[in-house]
């Protein structure tokens, strides 16, 4: 079964590959597989030059040759670079991979060297295959050990072993990580977000405006250091007019492009719906109008918003004149009710999601409780149609229910096909699902930076895929009718009824990773959906150069989603490293083909809609942290059901140095996350022209629809923003002093 | 049983409390009783005045007439005069037990005209006082109600009641004590703790000393507002000399008195071992020069310590010259390093626990997991010796084992007076050597100030109580054959069995809320220990003035180990308070009688070691809402065996909203406890002669035998704390704002 599994899965991946080699180097594909470089400006299209087949189709024969080129290519680029040119958060990102293979290859080699003898050289379950259904692959794990062993010591070596190695990689990775994070920070030529801090909750004054209240709070508590400020107005009138006249504008290009191409036609368009019917009249002149009018009407509503005091939300930017004035009023209470005044760094601008920045604190923690609560339901009941469809994909199962399907699934063919694929592919499509409800969950618990919410809906993620998928497939999927006793049953009998069946599912396992790993890493590659998508919006929508533009589809690394499947593979291995090595090859291969594909995908497609400095690494390592303890819980539930009991208490140790270990990373390298050093805090303002308004006067992130409240500079911020300065700073009197921290020169 | 053991109770505690009446008004204990006023100064001994007789014995008829004056005394002292006289600490101890006055008097008048009519009402156990052995008692508690009796639901209305109660009182509470700290932080004038930072982990620099690099990272760091610092010395020899020089002078001081005395006589001492044998001398000769010698040693000592680099620790107190800029300090990060250059708010001078001050951030992460795992073993292993006491106690048993000692058993006077008193004193006796052993766990985890050893001791002592007190006694008491059994039950069935015991062991706790509560309180007034101890000082070792300051043994309250007893109560409160009302008047005379005899002792007795503006309340609200939890989880257990299913989905809902409370509450009011908001920090130094430095130039506290490590002033910190100020430091600039949080009046 497995093998021919494996024949399917290692086919589909190839056959992806060999699609994805032969589209990409095609010119009219190449706003599909470089759109970055094309947002970068740097890459023209290619169909301009050349004759007229050469727009659409590579002729070019060496290209063909040469057609996994891209493979060298996209490990070439150094890191350095790769920052430069796709910011931290992605070449972090591909490091988890990259982290993966660091953990794993060693203790693959250390597995097949030490287990797989041990395994495969205890004949228990050797020659009797008329008796138990035991795959061949479990004569390689640790069901081939007899109760009550000996050799089950070998194991709990290797398991000490493998933590401490694990230990290691991760302690260096967080390092390595950290130093990559302040370097780039420090780097940064006074990016204005580390200048600006976020304030919420600002109370309400009876006799000041907003604008007027923090303005006189932070000249009094900040006096040195206070620069200027930034009120969030809610503006959605104003935001749909921007929308309405951008789309004019390109309506006008449209028609002032066919107007140049020939001079002579009269350009008619009906104003009724659609265009269908309606008044005819000229379409330049038409247009033109209609833009003046909306720049009127935006002028006016500007104005209204403005004067509005019900515009004004209790949030406002507020800019510093050093970074080490910052870096204080993010760090420090600024009042003695912790509940108003509330400070933290702002975040990039791009990164503000702006709908939260007013929740009251009283709305919020309520807010936090009922996604706690939901969160709850979603993991546990979200079981039940997980397990059914686990339990209708056991063949055996099925013949009994449904005999006349008998003849078909005895044969070998089809029923490799089900058993190969189903299982995979049933849990697969529950996941589509849910990133979008977890992100929606994370929204309402009021997180104010888009990268917050990603990291925020990671964790519910993973959560889910643990109980669901890994518990929901170890359990359910081996014995439906266990669950229910399964409630009933002791506390220290749950790690070893899960544990007794970690072995058994080894195979199952092996398969998820095959379909959802390799061959789901070749999908990613070939943007199949994208492709589909920009050929149908280029055939049929594209007018403009501008649309050509929007038909692009990026996308982005979507960390919320994708980071919690890693873990998953990254559970997997921790938790069969000892007990069915045979698991470990699958793994190093989906991690090294996704760090592949992910770095190509990196320098050529994703666009990544914000910076946030490798924020999200705390995260991606509480989550290995979390899976290795997980691993070392099963393991020892599954030693004391062979009657080894003294491997019980010879285990405990691991769990306890686990967490241990947690925690002195946690203070050893979390702060960095979190708060911004003094002594880094030497950089000083020389101009600000904030990012958080626009020429426009008015700020609108570039997904518009989202967005509920827009901010732009209201009074008593602007006289200083369009200064940039106020009289009495010191612009360049940068106080370096002589203490430097050693590793972050300056550029 | 339970009406002898009540009686037995109430009569010693009220002859305790005679017994004090008495004995407090007899001038000879004046200095046991109230020798809080003899360290204010305000109190010479009434030794000095009248006749012999009256130096000795009270012979006013009218004091013994009104012998219990004290009590209203005690409660006459309002409390803003409180906490002038006793401290903020003080003052909102007793609140604790005002706290339980709040709480359960109420809960109490609702439970008895509600539950308890309820309860007597369900005839279920009404009338076969032949068959099962159930108390009287039991017919009030809701034992007294059949298997899935429709009655519960009052049950599940009041624990939802009681549980909102309780919420507003401790949210209230806690609101209070928030605004009290403030008030009191911000009425102190000046205090110089307020505008220090005790820096740890300085990291080693070649070029410079400790204190040379303090003040160039501070200079640089935080240039308009560092003012001083003062680096700690490692100086154990120097203050053993300091301590011999304090003995010799006291010794001197006796024989210039018996000179005064007797000018006449000759005082001769022998300079061997105790005065017992060797050289003859002449006695004030003898003290006066050895007191000069060492008056000489102890300035080449100081010398040599100033002198040697080995003897400077990594660590200093750095002063600021404004409260925001010791408020910025201490809340921020120095570096991108977070293991060095620790700051945090210096403790008091009295408070601070200098051997820990010098300890490196690995080792210190070591000591706090050995620490763990060891709290884990005295904890949970402990258990075994109670549970045999327990055992050794049920008189059942006790006949079953040994049948000879049935006929005294029986008997109506032994069984009551054993069932009264043994199985409290059994407890009470495990529970006197604890504090100590959890006071050392605390200083090996690391903690730099007094009152943060004794918070943490507390939360060590509670878990330690709830296990082995409470748990202990439910389920070891009443079936020491369910242990076993117990450890391999289901998840779901640990609260099923502990609830189910708890009606039965209400006797029990009553028992022992009257030995532990009552008496003991009554005891602690009485002071009988140290009354004994003054008076074998007095006669045997008292020689001079200062000896007998020193007799005097004022004591502290010992938060770490008189408040997690406290909470026992608040547990049992919650417990019983829907279970078994008839506990709750138990409880209530516990408080009361508590809340007068502490506010009684702190303001007649009791002498702090330091003042840490009440930061130990957030532990104290965690706790009650952690008894809450725990009153919930239990009321669930106990409902779900009497077949009401539908209640436990009732009351569900219940530890989930506590949990919630808790967050709010900490998100609310606990920063008041941590940080110093900047708004509060408009406080400038005008002059500081800093308390970490004596006149000696060195400080000595209290108890130098505990000390490892002594601090005073070094090299780089003595110009400016001798002139009190840097040349450019503006000494009254008072930037006061036109924001200022309401509530917050100044003296």
């Amino acid at each position: 079964d497995i093998g021919v599994a494996a024949g399917i899965n290692i086919l589909s991946a190839v056959g992806f590959l060999l699609v994805f080699a032969v589209v990409r180097i095609q010119p009219i594909n190449d706003r599909v597989y470089f759109p970055k470089w094309y947002l970068k400006g740097t890459r023209s299209s290619p169909r301009h030059i050349g004759n007229v087949l050469s727009k659409f189709v590579n002729a070019d024969v060496s290209t063909y040759l040469r057609f996994l080129n891209w493979m060298p290519a996209a490990l070439k680029m150094p890191e350095p670079e790769l920052i430069e040119h796709a910011g931290l958060d992605s070449a972090v990102y591909v490091r988890i991979y990259l982290l993966g293979l660091k953990i794993f290859v060693p203790i693959t080699v250390l597995a097949f060297s030490v287990l797989v003898p041990v395994n495969w050289t205890s004949a228990t379950l050797g020659d009797d295959e008329e008796g138990l259904s035991y795959d061949q692959i479990d004569k390689l794990s640790i069901s081939n050990l007899g109760q009550g062993s000996k050799r089950f010591w070998v194991h709990i070596g290797m398991a000490y072993v493998f933590t401490f190695w694990t230990f290691y990689v991760l302690y260096h990775e967080y390092k390595v990580i950290t130093t990559m994070r302040l370097h780039f920070l420090a780097n940064q030529n006074r990016r204005p977000d580390q200048f600006t801090v976020l304030v919420r909750n600002i109370p309400a004054d009876p006799d000041e405006t907003v604008g007027e209240h923090v303005e006189h709070f932070f000249a009094v508590n900040h006096r040195e250091h206070y620069l200027s400020h930034q009120v969030v107005y809610n503006a959605n009138t104003l935001a749909s007019l921007v929308e309405k006249k951008k789309g004019l504008q390109n309506w006008l290009v449209y028609y002032e492009n066919q107007h140049a191409k020939n001079p002579e036609k009269e350009l008619i368009i009906k104003t009724g719906l659609w265009g269908l019917w309606g008044e005819k009249v000229d379409a330049l002149q038409h247009y033109k109008t209609t833009i003046e009018e909306l720049c009127k009407q935006e002028d006016e509503e500007r104005q209204k918003v403005i004067s509005d005091p019900k515009a004004i939300m209790p949030a406002a930017f507020v800019s510093f004149n050093s970074q080490w004035g910052a870096a204080v009023c993010a760090q420090t209470q600024q009042t003695s009710n912790p509940t108003v005044w509330l400070t933290e760094w702002a975040p990039e601008p791009r990164d503000v999601y702006w709908p939260n920045l007013a929740i009251p604190f009283v709305e919020l923690s309520v807010r936090r409780l009922i996604m706690a609560v939901a969160l709850f339901f979603l993991t546990f009941f979200f079981m039940v149609p997980i397990a059914l469809v686990q339990s209708v994909a056991n063949l055996d199962d099925i013949e009994r229910v449904l005999p006349f399907l008998k003849p078909i699934i005895e044969r070998n063919g089809p029923r490799s096909v089900i058993q190969g694929f189903l299982p995979g592919i049933a849990l697969k499509i529950f996941l589509i699902f849910l990133p979008t409800i977890l992100m929606a969950m994370s929204k309402i618990e009021g997180h104010v930076s888009l990268s917050g919410l990603e990291r925020r809906t990671a964790s519910k993620y993973f959560l889910f895929i643990f109980v669901n998928v890994f518990l929901g497939s170890v359990v359910a999927g081996t014995a439906f009718q266990q669950l229910n006793s399964f409630i009933h049953q002791s506390t220290n009998k749950i790690p070893e009824t899960i544990g007794e069946s970690i072995p058994m599912k080894a195979t199952f396992f092996i398969t998820y990773i095959m379909v959802d790993g390799w061959a789901g890493i070749a999908a990613e590659v070939l943007r199949l959906k994208p492709l589909i998508m920009f050929h149908i919006k280029n055939t049929f929508l594209v007018r403009t150069e501008q649309d050509r533009e929007q038909a692009m589809d990026p996308g982005s690394l979507e960390f919320g989603s994708t980071e919690p499947r890693i873990q998953l593979y990254f559970l997997l291995g921790l938790v069969y490293a000892v007990v069915t090595p045979i698991i470990l090859p699958f793994i190093i291969v989906f991690f090294g083909l996704a760090y592949l594909v992910f770095r190509h995908q990196i320098i050529n497609v994703y666009n990544q809609q914000y910076e946030s400095g490798a924020q999200f690494w705390p995260g991606v390592h509480g989550r290995i942290v979390t899976a290795l303890v997980i691993s070392q819980i099963l393991l020892i539930g599954l030693l004391s059901t062979q009657e080894a009991e003294q491997s019980t208490v010879a285990l405990l140790p691991l769990p306890v140095l686990t967490i241990w270990f947690h925690y002195v990373c946690k203070g050893r390298f979390e702060p960095a996350y979190i708060k911004c050093p003094l002594q880094a805090g030497s950089k000083r303002i020389l101009l600000i022209s904030s990012p958080y308004i626009t020429a426009d006067d008015i700020h609108i992130v570039s997904n518009v629809k989202r967005e509920q409240h827009l901010m732009f500079a209201g009074g008593h911020g602007e006289g200083h923003a369009a200064t940039g300065k106020r009289p009495d700073a010191e612009p360049e009197r940068v106080p370096q002093g002589r203490i430097r921290a050693p590793g972050l020169p300056q550029r």
